[in-house]
């Protein structure tokens, strides 16, 4: 099974004229991956049937299975099956089951029948059917020379459920694998690249099977554990170890685990301890709330927010006296820890935090350049402030601000190490 | 110059195990189908020198330009230079101009210059070399039998210059172009894909040399017209005439132009005008003053904002009275109308804005189901409140109540007529 080699084909005029960025073919390239498998070459090509036919054969010359996404609608742009079906000299069929089924869902739902959807039980003979759980369109598998070739819809969310959940078990199937494959994601802030990658090449964690990859995106890092091997008890257990160790040594940077968010941690800390928060934001400019009230049930334990951009509503909405807004400015560690104290006992909150920066790109001064950040939290315990010094965009400025902000946050409830 | 077919190469292992999304290539289609040329494929492929070859070879047959990506770095690993001079059998040659300013380029910031980097000097017989004007990785091209194969970075803020300043220019040169390319976008908002398309094949859109392409992204679309020819005068004039045209008709749903966004526009129509602006906001939780504050010199206009998510918040903060929450509920026309009464009267600002609704999963009713929102704009000429049912998830329903909000401040203060 290792060193198995998959391409990835998919298919539609909106992907070769750049109208919509594809994002299947690299969650795609994602799972097989992590399968322990390697992508030999992604293709894009348009609704042509010649362009179709074109990256079939050259990726089943160099891949041992194929991954066809895209152009498996009713309308007539959409001919990857007569495509495929073409490329192998194949006729079409129609599956009943699948036609009779396609019928009772326009019944369900009050949509009248035409004829060109029954296009959609259409497939290349010999082939068996992919199952589609989340929409109308089918999914099908040949075998080319022992090669398996799947064929499934583009539509993202349908794509990747029948990647997971047909294609994948498909292909260990055919291939005879009795592999076990388990995944640990783990969420990791405030470590650069750099000092990850030099966490993962200890020793202690070059265990058999086990691989570990690292997939940032702006300001966090996600390390992506995945333990393969045919004793599923033994992949478990590795998968346990290495986590074990990564998280005894970088315990301090670990928020979240699997699908966890920072806001998620935090709004999960705040409501099983039974506590409140009022937020007010200068810099941050209502993001860190934007992002607090994403998780569902917020209202529990968000009383507040208040966007201070002027100088009159920080000494309005937050009691800041206008003196140390003038002796100090309204960026400096006095105002941060005022406005953190003065949201707390206006809302009548457990916990009050706060933001006052420079987000730029005009507003720098050489004793705070644009980036500098103040970020407060005031509780019962008293009231801590940190100063940041950022540099990149007002737009990741922001995001880093109001990302540190929730980290202390959950660092203050988690009781973890509060770092500057 | 019509019908010429462009392939797409992008180079590297994090897209071929998809721990990096791809944006280079879509940026890319996007750009050469506006030069009016068509892309054949674009393919991926991992730093491997035979898949690199392989690719390179495929496209080569079905193109008659390539443009490749990435793996032009000064680690071991960036293997394309090597790998592309090898698929053609050519040596390789230091450039000596290119050397001297890597060189200075380090000195110039204090790093010190290791050997390696030497390798980016490095370029394929008989290659040009294609400039960087924003890093150290210089792109070349090559010839083969007439057709040229551009090869450029992977970092995408340098991809996307080198192409356009580049690459395009170098394609249209060497297949003697003499045509000219000028696109105008149009951003439209609360008209759906299917009232556009409608739109846009009426006969009087249909000049010789013009196309117009839509991009959706939600919560709005992108409406590209391309006008090419080789008369300057008659390009522009086409251009113009084609944007009057969709201009005219769809002018109440056009919030800008090329690079403006919603929260651009109202900022500078407050700027303009010199008018202040108070936000409240519940469903919305920050996002509106998130968006706002993304536009530098946004503390010109915006005085506060509130995130009012308990109702107490509502009382204390806005001088909602207690009664007309309890009578009416936190999320009615009566509570959103005061919302933004009081906000505008506390913040003393010329414009009050407020939302309040259901984001769900939980909290609707059969009267008020999940996705209920009220939008209410308070100014000195009274206050108008507006009552919306959306559908999808709670991010959806906080992205597109905020873009309801923004833009009935939009139509307001452009004195446009105010959809319900």
């Amino acid at each position: 099974m290792n060193g198995m080699n998959i391409g990835i084909l998919v298919i539609g005029n909106e992907l070769t004229s750049g109208m919509t960025q594809d994002t299947n073919s690299s969650f795609a390239a994602r799972e097989l991956t992590a399968q322990g498998w390697r992508v030999s070459a992604v293709m894009a090509v348009g609704d042509d049937i010649s362009a179709i036919k074109g990256g079939l054969d050259y990726l089943l010359g160099i891949s041992d299975a194929l991954v066809v996404t895209g152009g498996l609608g009713p309308t007539a742009d959409d001919i990857t099956t007569a495509s495929v079906a073409g490329a192998f000299g194949l006729g079409l069929y129609t599956d009943d089951t699948v036609l009779r089924r396609l019928k009772e869902r326009f019944v369900g739902f009050n949509i009248p029948w035409t004829e060109n959807n029954a296009k959609q039980a259409l497939f290349p003979g010999g082939a068996v059917v992919i199952d589609n759980p989340a929409g109308t369109a089918c999914g099908f598998c040949l075998e080319r020379g022992g090669r398996p070739v799947t064929v499934i819809p583009g539509v993202p969310a349908e794509a990747r459920r029948m990647l997971l959940e047909g294609v994948i078990p498909l292909f260990r199937e055919r291939l005879g694998s009795r592999e076990q494959v388990l995944r640990r994601t783990i969420k990791i802030f405030r470590l650069t690249e750099s000092q990850i990658d030099q966490e993962l090449t200890r020793e202690d964690l070059a265990i058999p099977g086990v691989t570990i990859g690292f997939y940032p995106r702006f300001p966090q890092i996600r390390l992506v554990i995945t333990s393969r091997g045919e004793d599923a008890a033994r992949v478990e257990e590795n998968l346990k170890i290495v986590e074990q160790r990564i998280t005894d040594r970088l315990v301090d940077y670990i928020f979240g685990y699997d699908d966890d968010t920072m806001e998620g941690v935090v709004a999960s800390l705040l409501t099983d301890r039974g506590l409140t928060l009022a937020v007010a934001e200068s810099c941050t400019g209502g993001l860190i709330t934007d992002r607090l009230t994403d998780v569902p049930g917020s209202s529990a334990f968000l009383e507040r927010g208040v966007v201070v951009y002027s100088n009159a509503s920080k000494v309005d909405l937050l009691g800041v006296p206008a003196s140390v807004i003038e002796e100090h400015g309204a960026v400096s560690e006095e105002t941060a820890v005022l406005m953190a104290e003065g949201v707390r006992r206006l809302g009548g909150t457990d916990m009050g935090l706060a933001t006052t920066g420079i987000a730029g790109p005009a507003g720098g001064t050489e004793a705070k350049p644009v980036g500098t950040v103040f970020v407060a939290l005031s509780s019962g315990g008293g009231t801590v402030c940190r100063r940041y010094q950022f540099r990149w965009d007002r737009r990741r400025i922001k995001e880093m601000s109001a990302q540190i902000a929730l980290d202390m946050l959950r660092r203050a409830l988690s009781g973890g190490d509060m770092l500057t």
